[in-house]
């Protein structure tokens, strides 16, 4: 793949991923996350684990790493709701 | 792209986006979104229009298509907060 077309996406997968921070800090500050829905993280891990071989298929790092840091973060939130509620 | 690798891509976007429709039924339910972080959905917004830009780039319109989708669920979910708090 293109390295510049591979940058972006790796920019494109920094942010996306970078989403979920702030919620994971609003959550731990707050020591509330009664709000969020369990089926949220829950179904975008199972979609970003797809993305992911997506990502081994088409050979783009960019996507592989950006959604492996996603379902990390969703993992943190689900454990972050069952010790909060 | 080879088209069983496009479905597979499809349906990885279909479960990511639908990922988000959870939630916003919960919030529409309880009408509280107080614990949700406002930045969650605007950072993964700019990130899902990136991911959407690299799907044009290298022709992929299940990228396309499950980005699209996020950023509209996004969107939804940050009206619904500004309304319901």
């Amino acid at each position: 793949m293109d390295p510049s077309l591979e940058l972006f996406g790796l920019v494109a997968g920094a942010i996306t991923s970078l989403g979920f921070v702030p919620q994971l800090m609003k959550g731990y500050r707050t020591r509330k996350l009664e709000d969020i829905s369990y089926y949220m993280p829950t179904v975008l891990s199972i979609g970003m684990i797809l993305w992911f071989t997506y990502g081994i298929f088409i050979n783009s790092l960019a996507i592989m790493i950006a959604n492996a840091f996603g379902v990390f973060c969703c993992i943190v939130l689900i454990l972050m709701k069952k010790i909060y509620v």
